[in-house]
């Protein structure tokens, strides 16, 4: 059965991306992406599935960088619900002063943009279309003075529509990380996201499996709370790594909610931000040896 | 500061809906909505943020009230994240015998109608544009045999943009019901979404706290995952009652991950149904007052 809502006659069918209007495509018929710039690596983090603390894993892995002493970014490209300031205590306004927008920056020196520092309190909505959503995505990109950064983390929305089709072809992305809970329904999600990623010559760097699991603060056991997960039977069918498995921990919560979450630090989050490290490392050469 | 983007120059400020080309305005400057049919309730469950449990609370009310002998059908409005499918154990495809889109069913009798059904199989992602997305919307309610329902369930996807305001704006929905998680950042998101919702003048009927708490499978005691919740305070501010408390069970989990949500049934689920159902009504007849 067709893909193709009933009664759409003539639209594009499910599975590939609408053609848009506008831009120029270049070699190997992709569209063409703005200029990196001082950016070493453009990495998306994102799951398809909202709610799997994508955006927490994104903070989380930007402060780890950072405490290795790299220079980071976060682009955060969920225009209509923007997580990471709070999550790190930042607030805006941006700033322009002629020569392109400043990002803010944390406590620990993350520069990050966001949509929610163009709006007068926390609480008010951005109620845009998709062409206005969009448009501010490729702002944030090419019109803020991001400098010379080892990594730019773009914490993609959920969902496979306007925002992730965007920054697919018009952001110079390396690949995509994917963060999934255990849940046989969030697995079906991301599944979705990572095709659509692969569909648009994305490559996909590796998973993240956020809350396998709970320490019971009562008796100290281990709590599997959705059961055995998924993340290395879809990591081998893609034929990428598992990066890391973070578990569900109300002090995660708990900083996120004071806007403390540069201070978490634990093995698993040092493991997983080395296996970053690595898989975009050898995602580089690789692409480095087919060109 | 203001909301637009940087540089946007004419474009619509934040916080309001921008203005759409085509459809006709009502009474009261409210666009034209569809006609109800021989639906008695139309209500729309969201919450602004992704991954609180929004499917599976709808879901689980959907099954409640047909146990309580209601007609029910949901509409799965997340287009390119549909979750409801597979906790339920449906599957397509949507006939159309030239009489309207037949609606598939639940073993329990629940009507549904999902992008899900649209796709050769689950792994499939729909990648659409917002336009594609919001025709494929009015298509669910206006082209489908509905019949006579006693409640037609709206499940929403996450986020402030195409799909919400086309919901608000082209469905005659009596109101909308919230869900969240005890988390700071949940309830931050949720506000924007019951921001929206009110100035669009949509009737906020009421909150539902998801994940609230969990009982450890060791030692049976009670695990507060996220703190004391919000909602009370949230619900007091915006005037609406906290329509009922739901836990993180594993076992919803499994059910769901076994298309068998329709089995669940607890007395908390009881209790929010009744509520459900009575917000509901005083809307429907505080409204009848007012005309």
């Amino acid at each position: 059965m067709s893909g193709a809502p009933p009664g759409a006659g003539s639209e594009p069918p499910h599975g590939h991306a609408p053609p848009t209007a506008n831009p120029a495509r270049g070699p190997r018929g992709l569209l063409q992406r703005m200029d990196k710039g001082g950016i070493r690596h453009v990495v998306a983090i994102g799951s398809g599935k909202g709610g799997v603390g994508k955006s927490a894993v994104t903070a989380m892995i930007a402060s780890e960088l950072r405490r290795r002493g790299r220079t980071v970014g976060i682009l955060d490209a969920d225009i209509t619900g923007p997580s990471i300031p709070k999550s790190l205590g930042v607030t805006g306004p941006l700033v322009d002063r002629g020569e392109g927008i400043e990002p803010a920056a944390s406590r620990g020196g993350i520069s990050i943009v966001s949509s929610q520092f163009m709006v007068e309190d926390e609480q008010t909505p951005v109620i845009w279309r998709g062409p206005l959503v969009t448009r501010l995505i490729t702002q944030f990109f090419g019109s803020v003075r991001w400098g010379a950064l080892d990594y730019l983390l773009i914490d993609m929305p959920p969902g496979t529509s306007d925002v992730p089709l965007t920054v697919f072809q018009t952001i110079p992305i390396d690949g995509m990380v994917f963060v999934l809970t255990p849940q046989d329904l969030a697995a079906l999600i991301v599944k979705k996201a990572m095709n659509m990623a692969r569909d648009l010559h994305v490559p996909l760097l590796g998973l993240v499996e956020n809350m396998s699991w709970l320490t019971c603060p009562h008796c100290d056991k281990r709590i599997d709370l959705f059961g055995a997960g998924k993340s290395a039977r879809i990591a081998e069918e893609y034929g990428i790594p598992v990066l890391g498995r973070l578990p569900l921990a109300p002090r995660i919560s708990e900083l996120a909610d004071a806007g403390r979450l540069e201070d978490h630090s634990s093995a698993e989050l040092t493991a997983l931000s080395a296996a970053f490290e690595k898989a975009i490392e050898s995602a580089t050469q690789a692409s480095m040896t087919v060109l």
